[in-house]
């Protein structure tokens, strides 16, 4: 795979001071293009061997292009803010906005390489991080991204003799760190782990390119050139028609029996005894979130349910239990300008709790498989998509010990008729109806089964759906809040 | 995943009379369409707990449609044939051509669901394996087969009842086997485990479907009814129009230089030593293939290059050294109307070696990156997947001990130009040059750059290409001949 890169590649300096006027000005083109047309992100990540000149590009591209629509990343240690949540987290931050470019020194290919050069990681483990990554820019290129990798390769001879000459000079001493020559001995077995590692994550819509390091000129022309003509290949591109593949059906049931119907939506609870069970469980979810061990988890709660389910009073019941610097209510509406700019997952990504916090998302995540594929926001390839990318998501946050609680809020549609006519009366609770809502209720049975798919897809083990018959507020209320405490205790248990 | 599955569905007699004939009649409607278009394959999977009506089900669905067109596998034991092959060859055999429907209990997915039920395999081995699942289905579905998944599902006590209730009767009691019963003891571990494999390898193109095994009325009409569905979905779509997205090109080498222009091509050889060398690399061949490990290993050996380089000359100075009963040679042309039904790597699955055995190909895979990329057979989407597929099928081979030897025969434009004229020139030579092979003379460059994209693509420290200056024919013989000895040797030094 590194043949066509160990061929001693040059750029003369007149063929480069000939080129370089020309390119800069068809990248800063297209850059604007990009910019005024804002269709998708450009993901730049430049990897490859050590002192092959990742750097020098980075500073290049921001020289030939306008560096205010550039956003850059390099390498380091991870912040403690990044360290309590999941590993992608700071990728996922980093994304660019569609219009603008990101360039990566160091992105999420870096750990997964080094752990398994260094022997930390096995080859099992190396191609489960690597399918999480293929998963991950699948993903991206499936929400427009357009993703270009570069490798920059040097040859064993050439790294000795760029390290060398680098150290002899004093301008350019300080590059070399002792970490380099300690790399450069795992020369081979760090070509090997890459050639993997490239050969498993070139796909068709993000192919890896390598590129020989050695000459300057050369990387950075080549470099230069790769990225202006694909981004005139995207620009120039028809904007996608969004052709819908003809994808299987789901099942439905055929004998009319869903499992939203199998709850008892007579169940209710007496006043008093809810009064005395809610200052009981408000009681024992304080002590929790106080608990010494609190502090190594996350907790993520996601409220779903029909409108006027009592989502709210649910969500107030569980946050007056909690000390109000521990949590955060988040509630989900429309996507603000600079969340459409962005992944659909990026705007519930940004909000994930550090440890020893709780987020309370008040709608979420699901709305992609229930209101968007409902009324058509987003295509059936799309929504069919997300039960995997959701199910990614919960996964990497269980992983990195958060609780995820799901609860659907369920009524019936009398009841919630009856709500929405009490609402419309009372003065202060009329914010509360919506044209929306009427127009939604006409579409039960449609929500019914997006309902139903969704728990069918994505209850799992790890982090499973509680469906809560919510007619009788209190008991709902009850419900929610014995399977926090229920969940958590689990949790703490477990550590 | 499973709550919907346990919710105790059923289907009346009557209904069921009633839906049936409906059912049976637009079942064999819908297979008679598709026979006659031939347009896809339809694979069926069924899988699930023990006892949940797999084999009913399939039983049905041959009553139900023509068996004569469907093909159906059940799991059983490896023949020998099969455990010389790679896993996945048993599946590539029973693959049904496009027009036809296969139904498989028991598939890819048994051995990694037990393996780590029982504790053989590790997590992290298992998602590799659900990975390389994955990516099996994905290039299924991208050659056009419509799959279809159902995962018959009991909870654990239905399956309790069910075990039960075959044993009492006397009819149906041989249908509980020991194994049966130790496998109910370990129903939350499988539970578990099919949880995960089913959320992970529920794509949007193969989604899983979990159907309610324990009313066989309701599970049979379920299923039939999916399938019609599905049949339907996509025999009625238009025939699919092969959008090509506008994937990122790949790079090109901005300086002029190829790895193919790298290649000394005034190596030559002169005659005694040629005749020498000749006579020790096949002696030693000779004794290479009857060493007593060779049994241990298969080869394969991959015969690309220019037309007119000399392939065939230096294919008949390898098998010269070897029994006849030991290699085959197979040569690729054009495929027949059976292998134009199936998977375009179906062909070369076909015709690997056992233990102890050489397959030659004469031409390969390759032809997907090369003549079928430059003559437009396949779009670009299709040849730029085809890196990925041809990484993950050598990686099969080798995994399973396999040496795969790959070389590119190269020679010059003018070499070439020499050797058509003189093949034209001379009688029993003319059959040899065609006026596809002046055509393909003009896309020379076109050529050369899809050459050094497969070689930069497919070029891998387990599957290495190896360039051959073929301009003098014995040269290139002696350096085939010695790769092949040393490849061998190699790989019989690290048994």
């Amino acid at each position: 795979m590194f043949e066509s890169a160990e061929l001693g590649h040059k750029i003369s300096k007149e063929m480069f001071r000939r080129e370089l006027p020309l390119l800069r000005e068809a990248l800063l083109d297209a850059q604007l293009d990009l910019l005024q047309s804002r269709r998708f992100p450009v993901i730049i990540l430049l990897a490859g061997v050590d002192c092959a000149g990742k750097g020098e590009t980075m500073n290049l591209l921001h020289e030939w292009m306008d560096p205010r629509h550039i956003e850059s990343h390099a390498l380091r240690e991870l912040t403690d803010e990044e360290r309590e949540r999941p590993p992608m987290w700071r990728y996922w931050r980093d994304l660019p906005p569609k219009g603008k470019i990101g360039i990566f020194i160091g992105s999420w290919y870096s750990a997964p390489l080094l752990d398994n050069v260094h022997g930390i990681s096995k080859n099992a483990e190396l191609d489960q991080q690597l399918d999480r990554i293929i998963r991950f820019e699948t993903m991206l290129c499936n929400e427009g991204a357009l993703i270009l990798k570069f490798w920059l390769h040097l040859s064993e001879e050439q790294q000795r003799k760029r390290l060398r000459k680098l150290e002899k000079d004093p301008k350019t001493r300080w590059r070399v760190k002792e970490s380099d020559w300690k790399n450069f001995k795992n020369y081979a077995r760090f070509r090997t782990v890459s050639e993997r590692m490239l050969r498993t994550t070139s796909t068709p819509k993000a192919p890896w390119n390598i590129v020989e390091g050695a000459d300057e000129r050369y990387r950075s022309l080549t470099i230069g050139r790769a990225i202006l003509e694909a981004l005139r290949r995207r620009l120039d591109a028809p904007a996608a028609p969004a052709a819908d593949e003809p994808l299987p059906p789901l099942l439905t049931s055929i004998d009319g029996l869903q499992i939203l119907q199998t709850l008892d939506m007579t169940k209710k609870i007496a006043k008093k005894r809810y009064d005395e069970e809610l200052e009981a469980l408000q009681g024992r979810l304080n002590l929790l979130s106080r608990h010494k061990n609190f502090n190594r988890l996350s907790v993520v709660t996601v409220f779903e349910g029909n409108d006027a389910a009592g989502k709210g009073g649910s969500i107030r019941r569980v946050t007056q239990a909690l000390d109000a610097r521990s949590y955060r209510v988040i509630p989900i509406a429309a996507p603000t300008e600079e969340e459409r700019a962005q992944p659909y997952l990026w705007r519930f990504w940004r909000h994930l709790p550090r440890r020893g916090r709780l987020a309370v998302f008040d709608r979420s995540w699901y709305g992609r498989v229930l209101v968007e594929r409902v009324e058509e926001y987003c295509s059936r390839t799309d929504w069919m998509r997300a039960y995997g990318e959701i199910n990614d998501f919960e996964e990497q946050l269980v992983r990195n010990h958060t609780v995820v609680v799901k609860f659907w809020l369920a009524i019936t549609p009398e009841e919630q008729l009856r709500r929405f006519k009490e609402r419309e009366k009372i003065g202060f609770k009329r914010f509360k109806i919506t044209d929306d809502d009427w127009r939604n209720r006409e579409k039960w049975s449609l929500y019914a089964q997006a309902v139903c798919d969704m728990i069918d897809r994505t209850s799992t083990e790890i982090a499973p759906w509680t469906l809560v018959e919510a007619n009788d507020k209190n008991y709902a209320r009850i419900k929610v809040l014995k399977t926090i405490c229920d969940r958590l205790e689990q949790a703490l248990d477990r550590l």
